[in-house]
């Protein structure tokens, strides 16, 4: 395990020299807090909503991050354009799958994104279940599953896509064809700012741009959101200051602090 | 008026107790803010833009939020149908007509939108008596009348939805057909962070959603934002700090703390 | 030079006098920051999106803003209409070509704008040569080339639009037909926290609103973004913390702050 730790450290410094250009095709509601948590990271955020500017950015960007939390028809063919291009060049990319289940119009988008094997899916666990066909309790963006019982789920889009999954929850759940590790960071204020859970999808996806493996990025982003909150959370008792003490915990990680904090089992 | 008062005390508890969903259909400027607000009170936000999706989401989400203050043909369609969908459901739902007089598009569909009878209107002077018909003098979003003067064009609107009206100001004033009360708490910082109003508009909302009448939840809402903002400005005396203090207040408040502070007259 | 100074703290006097209403027609990201900016700053936002709304709304705007970066082909026909009423109208604007040069769409469309004179261009040095139609060195919004580089580009442009150039980066440079001023002020935190730059296209465009001349207005959006920033710096060292500080700054920035501070050459 200590290796893991290990290797999330050096994507963490990865990314702060390397400063990979992450193209966030993501919803509405988090633009700003996402570009702010990349920026706070070391990482260079983009958002390009054209379909012709995010095919033509593909072959620029480090990674993809593709978030449908509001889906409408012009972004949905961004995405496809997006998502192609991305293949095509060699591009990692990352699904979040915001509030799949009850709504039928992202569900069958991002199912369909299945075929193009996304890298990485992160998603909570009703979310998961959800995108892999099973029948899940979400209620817009809070899962009313845990993480565990969405390994099944995970196993089932692995097979299709050849990628991790990283199932998020108060445990989060990195999972790939061979190995799984859970990871028990984190502090309940985490769910209490819009869009860290969003953020974290645009974090994984920079880990992909710096990481060994997909796995790897899964580890790495669920441990740099959950450590990068507990040190907030020792700062920051209401959700407020708790966001503004997120992004400067990000900012101040080190592999140092991630290998003494981190409880992976 | 202590009646009033304990039963937002009440409201604000069920909030944060039931933690109602409320699905927003607002404007592309304070859509990180709502949601942060909401999620400070303790409702759950929740942003879903596609007209079917919209429509699906209303039979899941306690209360329903039209803002119209970015409106566009897309989300103008969204809006139409979680509007039908929130009738046939029995949720309820706010109105803000944003800017709503000197623009003509947007004019024209809130007034169109009177009809499907909103539970409650919130919006300040120059939007109430431009919703009703009548001539006002706002500039942008900012008022050029007085709450005061906007309760005869809030009583011609209760006439057309039978709920409620909460006409915003340096006094705030609730109205429903047998009732009106005038809010005097609040702080000018208030207004200098934007989207405060509209995150109201969110807050009034979720007040339905856990208020036992339309004008309740008009009342709970303006003690809610007015007295968190008195609470922000006595920590924060500064734009930047002061919406921080303000989402902060939101998530400290008590129905004991409106109870000592609130100016009802 | 202290004239030139002066001037620019009589600029921040009338936008805090006057709040000029600044009709941002500007990127989904920043939406929110550039608001708080131009309310920090004494200023009053607008965000009004539709085309019929965007064209009636020049008529009330003290000052437009045109920001391309994250076009799509609803903003870009309402941007056509702002701009050609706000021309009509006499009211100043001015054209922020975010991520101009890599991106084809974008780019086409900015250069589009030229014809209709925008009154001031505020851009990263990538971002001004290539919308002048030379070879640019930028990625996503980062530039690759120096401002002192953009200055024959910036010669070029103000040969077609007969207004200024901000060309900005670690110094920022103004340029008219006859003169060329550079602001050293500034601090690397700016570039940590997304949409800062942005606000600094809304800031000039309050600007417009209250400078004797666009050169002027160059300058002093320039002083008073860099400025704020170096305050703000001086109390927050990271990204999350800066912004807030940043916009706290913007606040409480004084004529005489600015004559104390500025470093223009």
């Amino acid at each position: 395990m200590s290796d893991t730790i290990e290797r999330a450290g050096r994507t963490l410094e990865r990314i702060k020299s390397q400063s990979p250009l992450v193209h966030c095709l993501t919803n509405s509601v988090v633009k700003n807090v996402t570009a702010n948590a990349l920026l706070a990271l070391g990482a260079a955020p983009a958002m390009v909503e054209d379909p012709v500017e995010a095919s033509e950015f593909a072959s620029i960007a480090s990674a993809l991050l593709i978030n449908v939390g509001t889906l409408d028809t012009f972004q949905a063919s961004s995405m496809q354009e997006a998502v192609v291009a991305a293949n095509k060049a060699g591009t990692p990319w990352a699904l979040d799958p915001v509030a799949v289940g009850p709504l039928s119009v992202r569900t069958q988008f991002a199912q369909g994104l299945l075929s193009q094997k996304p890298t990485l899916i992160r998603g909570n666990a009703s979310e998961i279940i959800a995108l892999s066909g099973r029948k899940s309790q979400g209620r817009g963006t809070d899962s009313g599953d845990s993480s565990e019982a969405a390994i099944e789920a995970a196993v089932s889009l692995i097979s299709k896509t050849g990628g991790a999954v990283l199932a998020t929850g108060p445990v989060d759940c990195a999972v790939d064809k061979n190995q799984r590790i859970a990871c028990s960071n984190g502090h309940p204020l985490l769910t209490r700012v819009t869009g860290i859970g969003c953020a974290q999808g645009a974090i994984a996806a920079a880990c992909l741009a710096c990481a060994d493996s997909p796995f790897d990025a899964a580890i790495a982003a669920a441990l740099i959101v959950a450590i990068a909150g507990e040190i907030a959370a020792e700062r920051a008792e209401r959700p407020g200051s708790f966001q503004i003490a997120f992004l400067d915990a990000l900012d101040e990680l080190t592999p140092e602090v991630i290998a003494k904090r981190a409880k992976l089992s």
